[in-house]
């Protein structure tokens, strides 16, 4: 993501002049210049100043601001204002206006309020990203355009109706291919005409958010969703495109975020960058793993953290303040992971609406000498440090985790076994146990090529779309290893079980079968029993949630269950498939069940980790050229000690070399070029 | 129940071929007859796929379906398939959707979802019915109908609205009477025309589903609502009977389900039927009552079991599978409390839309190799050895308690004393104590002849109706048992209350007053102190909920309340009327207390349990004829030993004499012919 | 509030005898007159009665009601019966039904259903008071009006939105300083015409009560809202006063109720009237704080209690009975605060609907031979005897604690920094450290005179608003004593936070800044740890919630923070300035530190308790002229000494003279005249 314009690790963030006068603008950058900020998100809430009526736009306020900020060197990253529509537009035209899954006509409000297929809103925010371009495509400030805001929200308005009705023809043809993969025979809801399709929501087929009665007209609700808004991303962008050749655009996306199919949005996009909002009781590993996340939607490229928080935030029940240092740690560990920028929402807080009591660099008091500022001013001046040496450095990862929104949506429409089953909790289990021994990991789509890896782990891989059981085949045929979970291989990509027998599609590679599966209620659990000790793999442990009661086909058997009527059946398998394995976790082992299986099963494969695993030091690795960078991160309140063993360096923060055993302080990074 | 043309307890359920290809449903039947499945109810869903517009019917995959079950010797409930209407009439007429509780008029969407009161809806619905019947009422495999299915959900559509006020008219005659009845002098709610009147909803009376402003017109709601669902069945009823003359009718009920006053709908039904589905932490003893329930809804005439699942459901939170054993001994169970028939939902599992994770006969593996389905086929063939043996033969039981459900929508309705008192709890509170003790007990309505029973209880009687008060005296005087408790007596049948003193027109029976009621908090209990020693009824219990604070106008006191300011004051009195007495339980007392006071009744009464009580074994007993069924469940884990005493007979599963100690298995049954 | 017809504490209540037949009335007043009840409130829900059809009107019924009472000397409190529209009207005019928070129109029903910006409800109400003056003033009988009800409830329909940008245009005059107010600048809100301008409710700016984008809409909005609903009061109370120049006008208010801003309605009444209905657990001191507020209203002057229940409510999830005693004790709990009148809801208990099982004066049975109706009948013995000796008699607190609506508007709306901070539970902390230590202190509004007091209290001062911090600053300089907390002085009145530094214009007088605001979790505390001793206050406290991190500028640093990375920074400040000292409580301190440093304030201050504190013991002083009336309540549910010390008196209740140590029984009550 080297940028020609500014060679090094971009700093700042969201501003908002508009909120203030010319003075404090002033006075902003003055101080910008303290921190060496050198990047300004600008722009993302104007659509109303800009186009004040349906005729007029002025931009006059917008080239103002671009002009003071691009004098004192600080680039643009512009914002095309689409994330929340004019009073006056809403007025005019309710067709902007949302319909809500309550089946409620919206009035103006709130912001991302926009129905993606209204016809006034897609006129309206194409033009305007053109008339963005068109003027600023060529300013010497500007670095990269960003589209809109978060984009998110579903909405259930009769223009999606109809919309969704032209989607369906689009991917089904005819009405009677709609009956078979909607599986209308069941309930009596034979479709005799495109007409009579109505979105599911609260007034039709669903209820309480995710609760349905006909999973696959749900799970086609949510890709159409997911693709209108992206067609609006896809308008804008073929608009700037058009005045703009060679700025790239992102979109500001959001981790793990439920309603759209982040890997579809990758591709359309030319970098990722998204917004990292965790609370002070999120645990570290699924922070790593969102990072992951975003990296995967493009192959490994390095994103840009669009926002964080200097401080605190203003919308979680309790909003802690990011105490001393950590603002730092967690803005290397987005590095660390493959961020190429380090910005932050915002850098002056607003003093009016919602996020008045969202952190800012520049804080209510409106000077430099807080403790907030002066971290970020640190952080500031290391970055220029750094300067280009880390951008476009790579991850080279020996495991691959398998990450999937349409899996996940099928995974929450479900109605049975049990309400406990959380898709991306039980992905994180994973993550999470690679993370505690130190080995990296990618997160990937089911898209991806899996012959780079060596492990490839595929939690909860309920749907099996079309080609990926013969992927996984030809990946442990020649190889590799495979890790699935209970309840996996059950239906297909329309939500339509796999008949002869669970896991279906999986069932050959796997080498067992799945008769039947228990759902225990929160009050009970079972066991795991290993059936001989593999390595630090043995002895007892518990499990939950559910309970495949599997039989094998072929595949050894390595632990068993322990109690109730299936105790002695399989709980754990491994089956040997051409030159790899295929291992099935039959049931949600505990903490300790899943680490040890894991440590096994890298230690089989022969996977080292970069570092020692210590607690609460986190590692990776970012490779370029043949210069390797280990991140060493502290997220300890202690100083703690790891141990780099054999591998030297120099600590691009400190210029010190390091190597052996290194006591790294709280809250402390350290960047090993090696 | 016996039918001339499958005298047999009938085996088999629900069956959805209209789901698969004919080779699927040939391997079905191909299993079915190793499970010696002889009944189908087909057609649940289809009024879609045989009605496809308006114009135009289609019979032909009905008829082949029937033809090939029949051909096979397996047997037809044939349902109308009006328990969810066809997408193109929500299309063309949207009076068939209803309007939900929250006034919004709902879209085409899930089953259950048309208007009671839309014209369209009657009309098509007659329609079905009627070509149903003309077509299949002279069929040879044909053995009952099953109208609509499991009738639920209310509406407040404006044609509702209208047809309330038509129902209003019917009873009350004059606006006048109305005011009175409904008490609207209270809150300024005078009506001087019946236009005024609007449905109580969360746009109007209610809000959170059953809290009101005015009790009684949320009363009269659920009245007619219950009504207007019904009317739809009897249409349904009068067109087939038009055409069937001696094929019973049924419709599939649900226990103790609240919004349908189901000893009214018992009176429509030519046979009671029931969909039995139990959690796996349901006691034992509520399912044993909801069977009862259902009994007694035709005066103990046998039931059909229509529908409970093989292994797992999939609309609960946590979807245990049934345990090995547990699907036969909860079929016996349903027998044992008068089911004909054993039958499933569903023969085969569909594959997609919300139902495909619910429990079927032939799982989705598709073949007969399954635990389930060995289950299934071990049931099927004790089921075609016992024949006839037991069709139509009845309970006898000396207690009878009762249930009524425009009393539970009272108590459901009421504003104050407590949030605590839950109306099917307080009722099953006292069926499982007589349970415990193995007195087999009726489920009555209030409109059941006392006379037949010795002792007959009436939890929380909150609402006395006309007459009530007079019968129960009638059946004290001459000698009967009756047993009622706190917060009874106080409210007419418009919920209007009785003054002159609580427990209003139950007073001279129970001779006392209740002056107050106190409602507790849940952290707060009292006590009850007996008097002297009453058997196993002695010593000191807890109570909470309510304490009703009464004096003594004749009744002998037997218990006092141990603290607060009440202490002393009467918690439970019996009073001398007649040849008979009438029991108060003034307060909620703990499961001990209930125990001991029914142990205590029933022994003062020389009723003796049908075996000795032992931990989970259940008994009822069963008679036709000179035949007595003794009927012995063991719901333990383990085998337990029960003492038969000095009985003597034949267990039917095994034809071997049994009499004095046996060891039954865990999840064991012995049907005892003696 | 001494008024010459009836120159006594008025002692009755509700009264509806149109649910009633004549009969039934001549045994209600002959029970009153049992009880020495002299006042009735009636027609509180006649309108619909009164008025049958838009064009007539219909009296006689409230004539021969108001007749015959006052035929035996009951007096009457005339109420408008506005609290709830006729069913016609509605029927006829859908305007005057309110569109709820969710967007819904409402049909008929419920009570406090009428949109205040209905032109067919202000037309009606101003009409029908009209009639009722004219018809009534005169009337010897009458001696306060009452009009409509318990007002509340928002509406968000046509007619509001209208009336909203009527409300604004007088407010900001042009759309560009509504823009400026409402910081439209944040997320493209500019209005460009009033006409875009829409209710925030949960179909635009708002969800889930009082989570809202735009802080100052919503704030403008509860603001509009409030004084909508004064308009219709102030619309019948100048029909009234146009017919009745000297009888007073109340309406019913209701405490702590959020939803009006009382201090405004309390300067358009003539008395201010309150139902006082605690629950069991509502700690005693909240109930006198709610009847300090009360008194507030009208800066000290004596008000009515006009509902409380005789025994037990309906609506609460548990209702318990009032203990004996309970119902005297809390009547003089009342008049204690400032009461003169002492008044049920309801004298009768209806029997229908939902207020049924509220309890009355008489009850169900209809008789006087009740617990409750003894006890009302000795409370009435004692008012009589107690004559006018009370009447009038005012407070004279040292301490006034400042009570806002604005100020919680805001705190309820704001985002960040925690959902646990709730202001009248802050407000009542310090209340209750003041109570505890029997330290009388009034509740007063932003606009009372400050220095009429030693001590002024104003936790969570959040909202500034202009004027404010000038005043605080001369009543320090003065010599006062001013304390605030934790979150103070961040914003002016539209919610706008006053930039440079917190706590904004009140940093002067506190001689500190706030540079950051730490939320804690739930699971979370820190330490206050004092400095050295003063007096009880010492050692270290727990504290949660909120911790500013602040820096003295000038303020005395009396504590410090235990742990945490802010361990050391002040705590709690003590700022003198001029002649007096500005605390700072920078964290929500336990109970413990609540009580020490109020024990210390005041003992610097020199102000000593009216009675030395005991636990349950509560104390309140009255005085009239040269006489002082100490009211001592037990509120344990034992006797109870108290030494009054060097004071001696009569006390009012038993006539007996009373000092130095005195033995109160279980729920006593002494009015100790001195």
């Amino acid at each position: 993501m080297i940028n020609e314009k500014l060679p090094k690790m971009w700093y700042g963030g969201d501003y908002n002049p508009e909120q203030w006068n010319a003075a404090t603008m002033e006075e902003d950058i003055r101080m910008f210049k303290l921190a060496n900020i050198d990047i300004a998100t600008v722009n993302v809430f104007s659509w109303a100043l800009i186009q004040p009526s349906e005729d007029s736009y002025d931009f006059s306020g917008l080239d103002a601001i671009i002009e003071r900020l691009t004098k004192d060197n600080i680039y643009i990253c512009l914002a095309t204002s689409t994330g929340a529509h004019p009073a006056w537009m809403a007025h005019r035209y309710p067709d902007v206006t949302r319909v809500d899954y309550e089946g409620r006509k919206r009035k103006f409000g709130g912001r991302h309020n926009s129905c993606p297929n209204s016809p006034t809103y897609r006129k309206y925010a194409a033009e305007l990203a053109s008339r963005l371009a068109e003027r600023y495509a060529k300013h010497e400030g500007l670095v990269v355009w960003h589209i809109s805001n978060e984009y998110g929200g579903y909405c259930y308005c009769d223009n999606c109706a109809e919309a969704f009705r032209g989607w369906l023809k689009q991917r089904y043809n005819t009405i009677e291919a709609l009956n078979q993969a909607w599986y209308t025979a069941f309930w009596g809801h034979t479709f005799y005409d495109w007409a009579e399709i109505v979105p599911p929501n609260a007034l039709s087929e669903e209820w309480a958010g995710n609760r349905t009665n006909f999973q696959t007209i749900s799970l086609d609700y949510r890709r159409f969703q997911s693709d209108s808004l992206l067609d609006c991303f896809k308008l804008e962008y073929d608009a700037i495109r058009k005045y703009s050749k060679d700025v790239q655009i992102t979109t500001n996306l959001m981790g793990t975020y439920p309603e759209l199919d982040y890997f579809k949005w990758g591709q359309a996009m030319d970098v990722v960058s998204w917004d990292n909002y965790p609370s002070l009781d999120t645990p570290i590993s699924y922070t790593a793993m969102s990072h992951a996340l975003m990296r995967g939607l493009k192959s490994g490229k390095p994103f840009m953290l669009m926002e964080q928080t200097p401080s605190q935030q203003n919308w979680q029940p309790y909003n802690s303040l990011k105490r001393p240092g950590v603002m730092r740690l967690w803005s290397y560990q987005a590095v660390a992971h493959g961020a190429d920028t380090v910005m932050f929402f915002q850098l002056r807080r607003s003093i009016g609406a919602c996020e008045k009591y969202h952190g800012a660099v520049i804080e209510h008091v409106g000077h430099e000498h807080t403790r907030v500022f002066r971290e970020c001013a640190e952080l500031g001046a290391e970055l220029v440090k750094l300067g280009d040496e880390l951008l476009d450095s790579r991850h080279q990862s020996k495991v691959g985790i398998v990450f999937d929104w349409e899996n996940r949506w099928a995974l929450d429409l479900t109605s049975g076994p049990t309400i406990d089953l959380k898709y991306v909790e039980q992905v994180h289990r994973y993550y999470d146990a690679f993370f505690k021994h130190n080995i990296q990991a990618d997160m990937i789509s089911v898209e991806e090529q899996f012959d780079q890896y060596e492990i490839v782990v595929a939690p909860v891989m309920y749907m099996v779309k079309p080609g990926f059981a013969e992927k996984v085949e030809q990946f442990v045929a020649d190889g590799g290893t495979f890790i699935t979970t209970f309840f996996s291989g059950i239906v297909n990509e329309n939500d339509i079980v796999t008949t002869g027998g669970y896991p279906g599609k999986l069932r050959n590679v796997l080498g067992i079968w799945a008769e039947e599966i228990d759902a225990l209620l929160p009050s009970q659990s079972n066991e795991i029993v290993m059936n001989a000790t593999y390595g630090e793999l043995n002895g007892t442990y518990s499990c939950n949630t559910l309970c495949d009661l599997i039989h094998s086909e072929g595949a050894e058997v390595l632990a068993t269950y322990g109690t109730d009527f299936y105790k002695g059946m399989p709980a754990l398998t491994r089956h040997a498939f051409g030159k790899g394995k295929a291992w099935y976790v039959a049931t949600n082992g505990d903490e300790a069940f899943l680490s040890d299986l894991i440590k096994r099963i890298v230690d089989e494969q022969g996977i080292r980790p970069l570092v020692s695993p210590v607690q609460g030091i986190e590692v990776t690795e970012r490779v370029k050229g043949e210069h390797r960078y280990l991140f060493v991160l502290n997220h300890n309140a202690d100083a703690t000690e790891v141990d780099l063993g054999n591998l030297a360096g120099t600590d691009l923060l400190t210029d010190q070399e390091v190597s052996g055993k290194h006591i790294l302080a709280a809250k402390g990074v350290m960047i090993v070029k090696h």
